[in-house]
């Protein structure tokens, strides 16, 4: 990777070497599938959107902001700012999901102001400047006539953008908001100016409903999130440092928070949306038939894991939505389990919770299946018990239902199916059960693993989680507080315990409320105890050598 | 992915739903190895430490900069902050170097304090005590006993951090290091300690040295980093809030940067380290090898990179070094190009800047080779420059050289080649020959893949990257600014720049230092026209169908 040409302060240095080293591990197996068994699913082609109808969808999107937050009001939205991995180096760039919802631009240091209140410019996009050496050393930038066919937004201006500063929304935007705040129109000179409706410039006598909202302080600024003067925040720090700026001197502006208005429009997902999550789940089954055929070849978690990271890659998702999950025996109770350092055991069940990202919506997609590819009987006991939860879950799930119901739903018999175990002696005592099954059974699913959606009524085109689980623990019961009503606890259940002990299992498929109930998106991928060992056996006798 | 138990405020939501999609782009090509070819270079097994040689080493390292810093100083490393990857969800946790250096240890929320003048305890860990529920759902948190047998520090004390708070040095540090500003000896409730060095319980007399310095304004507070009072950093947050609280009231200490210790120190690489890069290396080489061979079936750029992703989670990298950089044809003349977006098209060559990253060690290598396996005859006259620069460089490397003298012994070979291919007209204008090479031929190389080091004076068990470059840019020209003497210069290379341009080549080796020269750490990977056509030619042969 190469480097500019500077250095930084001169150290001198002395020596300091020691120790020698040994390599004696065994190498890790190599082998791999001669080709791709008939058995796996492929990924599909990639959607392919109108350009018309993308552009058509945006501008609706921003339209419902626009009514939502009236004439008297403005709204900001800055560009995610990028994380940095260590020292100089960031991670792949991943755009503010609210702005790229409502513009398709991944850019950097840029920053989306709607006026609503202002016809000549209801939509203004601070762009920075394309500059040959950052195109050299960083990749092509969004040229302003490439940004307007992007977002369809018809106001560009240059944001004059400090790419050094950690983030910076721009020396133009500073004076757009300076001016706003002061209730003087704003022209930036012409230089400045990439795009404009007007025919005549832009609109300096637009603001009269803003300027006279100020003026009475009902004018709204509304920003992602709310922020106490001195809270500290990981991400949306731009949205922080503007609200602590606003906060000491409003200047006629209230502060409001804009995530209610994305959180309703984003739960319901268009067929556009749903065209590219589908995408991200038809990656994510992929991934999964690829693991679960080459797992009986893998000696450690990571290696089951590496077919994962070569699926999304192969099939051009974003990244991963979520670090992947890949827990093989006792690894597959802890929930969720990154490190993927542990061995892969015959006769061992593994738990895979991996979700790629694509077109920024990500899947979220779990199976457990067993290493030799035939679950064991106190296996299947338990798997059983989780697969008939989901499919109770799927049973409420409707319009007018809730997560709570659904969850309430996988609960029962989830509960049912614990009792008939010896696991817990009393349905009705929440202690007992959350020790073996401590997770809810459902999150919304959209540009975030755990969407935004709160407590929302199902409705059609919302999408979340069916994922009840089982975890047998193998140090649950010495964790239980010493209580004598706990000591008689363990005593009843411990039989049951010694037996089941180890096992973890979750079964997570992605739901769309539909107006006749739900569909499973990630259906594709089997799910039966019946079907897993089908697939497994089929695809192993043809595909590994 | 799971999620807890709990549900965020209710929003109504309203139907939002459009267009349609089709699928019509063909399908990425799936097929794969039929098993790994001789040819490719499989990643040795894992390097092993002897563990009584470990913490000798960090035992080691934790003296040289107690020495440092010396009886009227402490020093304060906080862990890494994680990094977010959108709302609820992190990248998978990356320690800060320095820490990681000094402790070996990879928890969060820790804070490690060396105070050489407190006899009694010199070196105090603050660490979370381990919490079921945490553990259930994030993974096994180190004991305060593996702690200490990780690190070899004697004192642990309970950090008390609350993990809900962005960054947190827990209760127990606020406490010692208010106390320790107010020169009054520390001891937190007896519960809280988790191992003391000394029977009779922690030291509260050793501070005798420091309390002095104290009060004398003579105590020094090191940190990593200086922070101006109203800076922002990406990083180092935690330091950066300690700084400005004691920048406003100082109490006896003088802020003092700890980085200039850490280069010197991490600038020479003992054979531990030296072990663990050589890990990464080897692993960087088998992705290399692997994608090359692949390359030839591949349609995009990802389907290429997608074999580096393969091989890095294989053979068990922590991750990349810094994200890859895969580009085809005149993708390869962008330097870090990060999409890999573009199509793979046979004539062309393909620029793969990738590296893993391994025990927190990271590579940095460089091939750029022919997607048909045949260098065409102006693709071998800029490659075979860019070889002779390296070759140029490595000749330049000896103790008492400098990354300044490596460069300029590749740049003296790389303008002597544009002459010679007609792409500049005089090897003494700076602006002419920058125009195809515009970076610097050498970073230092270690934990980060920009490493520390400044401009120190080259010496063995030093370790540095060897990579010049040519890039013919499309728009190269066309960027120039518009003077008399650059249009000059522009008619004099265009027939030159038609013949080579969208050509860009890197070749990127990683140097150890040694007493006679240098040691091409990354020498397993073909490297000449001869040896990649031949391992190419070679492994597709034997292994692809």
């Amino acid at each position: 990777m190469t480097r500019n040409i500077r250095y930084s302060s001169v150290f001198a240095a002395t020596v300091f070497a020691l120790l020698c080293l040994n390599a004696t591990l065994p190498t890790a197996s190599a082998r791999r599938m001669k080709e791709t068994p008939s058995a796996i699913r492929v990924t599909p082609p990639a959607p392919v959107i109108d350009d018309t109808k993308r552009l058509a969808e945006l501008a609706e999107r921003r339209a419902r902001v626009a009514r939502a937050i009236g004439p008297k009001a403005i709204l900001i939205l800055f560009s995610a700012e990028p994380r940095v991995y260590t020292k100089d180096v960031d991670y792949p760039y991943r755009q503010e999901n609210n702005f790229y919802y409502l513009t398709n631009l991944k850019q950097k240091d840029a920053t989306l102001v709607l006026m609503p209140g202002n016809p000549r410019m209801p939509e203004l996009l601070f762009l920075p400047r394309r500059n040959a050496v950052a195109e050299n050393w960083n990749g092509r930038m969004y040229s302003a006539e490439e940004a307007r066919q992007t977002s369809g937004i018809k106001d560009i201006w240059d944001a004059e953008a400090n790419v050094s500063r950690p983030s910076d929304a721009g020396r133009q935007f500073e004076a757009f908001i300076k001016a706003i705040r002061a209730r003087q129109p704003y022209t930036p000179p012409a230089e400045k100016i990439f795009f404009s409706a007007n025919p005549s410039g832009p609109a300096a006598d637009g603001y009269a409903p803003l300027f006279e909202a100020l003026a009475k302080n009902e004018a709204g600024l509304y920003l992602l999130g709310s922020y106490a003067p001195n809270s500290d925040t990981r991400e949306y720090r731009q949205e922080q440092r503007l609200a602590q700026e606003f906060t000491k001197a409003p200047d006629g502006f209230t502060l409001r928070d804009a995530w209610p208005i994305f959180t309703e429009m984003r739960l319901r997902k268009s067929p556009w949306e749903l065209a590219l999550l589908q995408q991200a789940i038809d990656i994510s089954i992929e991934a999964h038939q690829r693991a679960q055929v080459f797992a009986s070849q893998a000696k450690w978690e990571y290696e089951v894991d590496a077919e994962v990271a070569h699926t999304f890659k192969l099939r051009n998702a974003d990244n991963w939505g979520y670090p992947d999950i890949v827990g093989c025996g006792p690894n597959a109770t802890t929930l969720h389990y990154e490190e993927a350092q542990g061995p892969v055991t015959a006769g061992s069940l593994v738990l895979m919770d991996v979700g790629a990202e694509y077109g920024h919506y990500t899947a979220d997609v779990t199976r457990t299946f067993p290493v030799n590819g035939k679950f064991s009987k106190e296996q299947a006991e338990v798997y059983q018990i989780v697969y008939e939860a989901q499919e109770a879950a799927a049973r409420a799930t409707r319009p007018g239902s809730s997560l709570g119901q659904v969850h309430a739903a996988a609960l029962s018999t989830i509960k049912d199916g614990l009792l008939k175990l010896g696991l817990i002696t009393d349905v009705n005592a929440i202690t007992q059960y959350r020790i073996w099954f401590m997770h809810s059974t459902s999150h919304w699913l959209g540009m975030n693993v755990h969407d935004v959606g709160g407590s929302a009524t199902l409705d059609a085109g919302m999408v979340f989680t069916n994922e009840p689980g089982i975890y047998i623990r193998p140090d649950a019961l010495d964790n239980l507080p010493k209580t004598e009503a706990n000591e008689k606890f363990i005593a009843a259940v411990r039989p049951a315990f010694e037996k089941y002990k180890g096992i973890g299992v979750r079964i997570e498929d992605d739901m769309l409320v539909t107006s006749e109930g739900c569909k499973w998106l990630s259906g594709a991928l089997p799910r039966s105890i019946a079907d897993i060992e089908g697939f497994i056996a089929k695809a192993r006798r043809e595909g590994v050598r």
